[in-house]
């Protein structure tokens, strides 16, 4: 439950950075079954600012969406999009990769900043090293993200926005282990798992989040950050995620990469050329009950924006209903099940998947997220 | 009247060159209130190809478009996008811009094309010179669009099929009634006037368009190809148009320019940055009703395709409810006053407007388009 309606988890988060999930409707997200999008802190501070988005009546009433609203703060794209960026303990100066200025982003700063947006749950900054990192400043990110995270709980934000905590540690066990229990200590109204899926194997990636699991509550909605393919969705929800994120739904659509229910459709391919059936068969999305792969891949190579738009929609749709039909299976008792079809209908990628599988099987009950009321 | 619904007149068609009006939804059009598209017969021959349109059931099933379709032949494209053309009588020798590969196209062939496609009005192929033109290469081209008109007139079309004349004759009054007295006699469906808004001055364009209209009988639908502006719709209706094509809505919305009831808004001006002002307050299109100019304008700084596809959206909405406003006036036998309004509106236009203004106050009497049904 948030400012901004219920929602249900586990849940998957389009990504709108600067405001937007590109080239989709706020009213098609919703049909999708998304019920939260997330929004980039980072991004909004730079362009338009958030001074501004507070003026117009904060980020939601800008951007046109009546539900819930995460804000990531930023950590990650310090590294990944900022030029010129320089971590102390104070905080990060950075470039805009916008125009160039210089910036100083303090963990009350950015807090400040989500406050001005007044999203419904804020992140707190981390330190996000890059992959792979020497052991020692990946110690040190974890020493500074925790070190944050209490300065971030210790600013003032409004009583209806909830504060994730953000676990750190690399690949390192013992350092997420320890991340997880610094920050639980601190209580946060859930808890977010970052620096994954940066370029480790994905059997490392599994690994280190189980280990991440076992020091967060599974009273309190769990996180994993920019996470990602449908499979990892399920793989995710097996370990107990409630909450993801991941621009992969949006960015392969804009590639003509979609998602469905028996593996990937790679739109451009010549054998689409003449192909009167909807991307997937199954799928009753607006652009599946209407558009044939034909026209599709017509678009594609004529680059125009409607296939980009359709493309997206499709994969987002797909996400969408992948999410509700994991929530119906686990509400029946049957996510086990779930999961094997699901792996069945994409015909043999469950030996991929099942080698480094290792999860409990104990997802996290079906329901809306629910948080502790700031006090 | 056409096989594909009523297109009530005069009317404009947004632009689908490629077989999409770009970035927006069929289903938008049709709420914008369009009934007839324009889609190019000359892109759709380059990619993908009218056979494999045929093969999918024709262009409309191909695109999802439920409303009638005018293919324009490419005469105009011939000259403003292929590469190394060379004009014979014969017909048209051109390299694709998309890949380059060369094509020969006659005035059959451009009938067979607009066959497979399926299109409710096909347009003849004619020979449109650039401006300026020696007189002696416009008569050649007004001698070449006659033989040419002939030959397509002659070549076998679907029973459902229009077929358009195409006048041309460039800036010079007497080639242009030529053209038009010889089209006529060949006793087309409908007469367009090709080859106007290319660069000449607007009082020469509204000049030679009135000349043209005197040899144009008024018992069939009038369309002037390419134009335009606002104002020039109420001005081409005022002079007996009924129909219209531009890019000028869709091209101009990609481009942050804005079409008000009182002029243009070009959304990138820093004075739009905390407007919360929809771009129109007299305007009830989706984008008008939901969406401030101030984040309007961060879409677009920011490059963001939901910005284009909104703005195309409500300059779509503008022109269509321009030409509904346009019909309800002729109706209402107050077109007159309903043009001294619409330059009032916009403040001081009507000066511009009016200085070469010399129309004969008569426009065509709204109503649907009606054809003889071809023997």
């Amino acid at each position: 439950m948030t400012a901004h309606g219920q929602v249900p988890t586990p849940a998957f988060m389009p990504v709108g950075s600067v405001g937007t999930v590109k080239g989709i409707d706020p009213e098609e997200l919703q049909a999708c079954g998304f019920r939260m999008l997330l929004c980039n802190a980072y991004h909004l501070l730079l362009r338009p600012g958030h001074h501004l988005i507070a003026e117009r009546g904060g980020l939601h009433r800008f951007i046109g969406w009546s539900g819930a609203i995460l804000t990531d703060s930023g950590g990650f794209q310090l590294v990944s999009l900022a030029g010129l960026s320089r971590v102390t303990d104070e905080g990060v100066w950075f470039k805009s990769h916008v125009d160039g200025a210089l910036y100083h982003l303090t963990p009350e700063r950015c807090i400040e900043v989500q406050r001005a947006l007044g999203s419904d749950i804020m992140m707190v900054l981390d330190d996000c090293p890059p992959y792979p990192s020497p052991l020692e400043r990946v110690r040190e990110a974890v020493r500074r993200t925790t070190s944050w995270a209490q300065r971030c709980r210790l600013t003032s934000r409004a009583s209806h926005q909830a504060l994730f905590g953000i676990v750190q540690g690399g690949t390192n066990h013992e350092l997420r282990r320890q991340s997880a229990r610094e920050l639980v200590a601190q209580e946060f109204d859930g808890y977010a798992v970052g620096g994954l899926s940066l370029g480790e194997d994905k059997s490392v990636m599994w690994a280190i989040l189980e280990s991440t699991l076992t020091e967060l509550p599974d009273t309190h909605p769990r996180y994993l950050m920019g996470v990602g393919r449908p499979e990892d969705l399920v793989e995710g929800v097996w370990r107990g995620i409630d909450l993801f994120d991941c621009v992969m739904p949006t960015r392969h659509g804009r590639t003509g990469w979609l998602f469905t229910t028996t593996g990937r459709v790679l739109i451009k391919q010549a054998q689409y050329a003449r192909d009167d059936a909807p991307i997937d068969p199954l799928c009753r999305c607006p652009v599946c009950r209407k558009y044939s792969r034909a026209y599709l891949r017509h678009l594609f190579l004529a680059r125009e924006m409607l296939g980009v738009r359709l493309n997206t929609l499709h994969n987002l749709w797909y996400y969408g209903m992948l999410m509700e039909e994991i929530r119906a299976a686990i509400t029946a008792n049957r996510f086990a099940e779930f999961r094997a079809q699901f792996y069945a209908q994409r015909g043999g990628m469950m030996r991929e998947e099942t080698s480094i599988t290792t999860g409990n099987g104990s997802p996290q009950p079906a329901g809306t997220m629910e948080r502790e009321e700031r006090t």
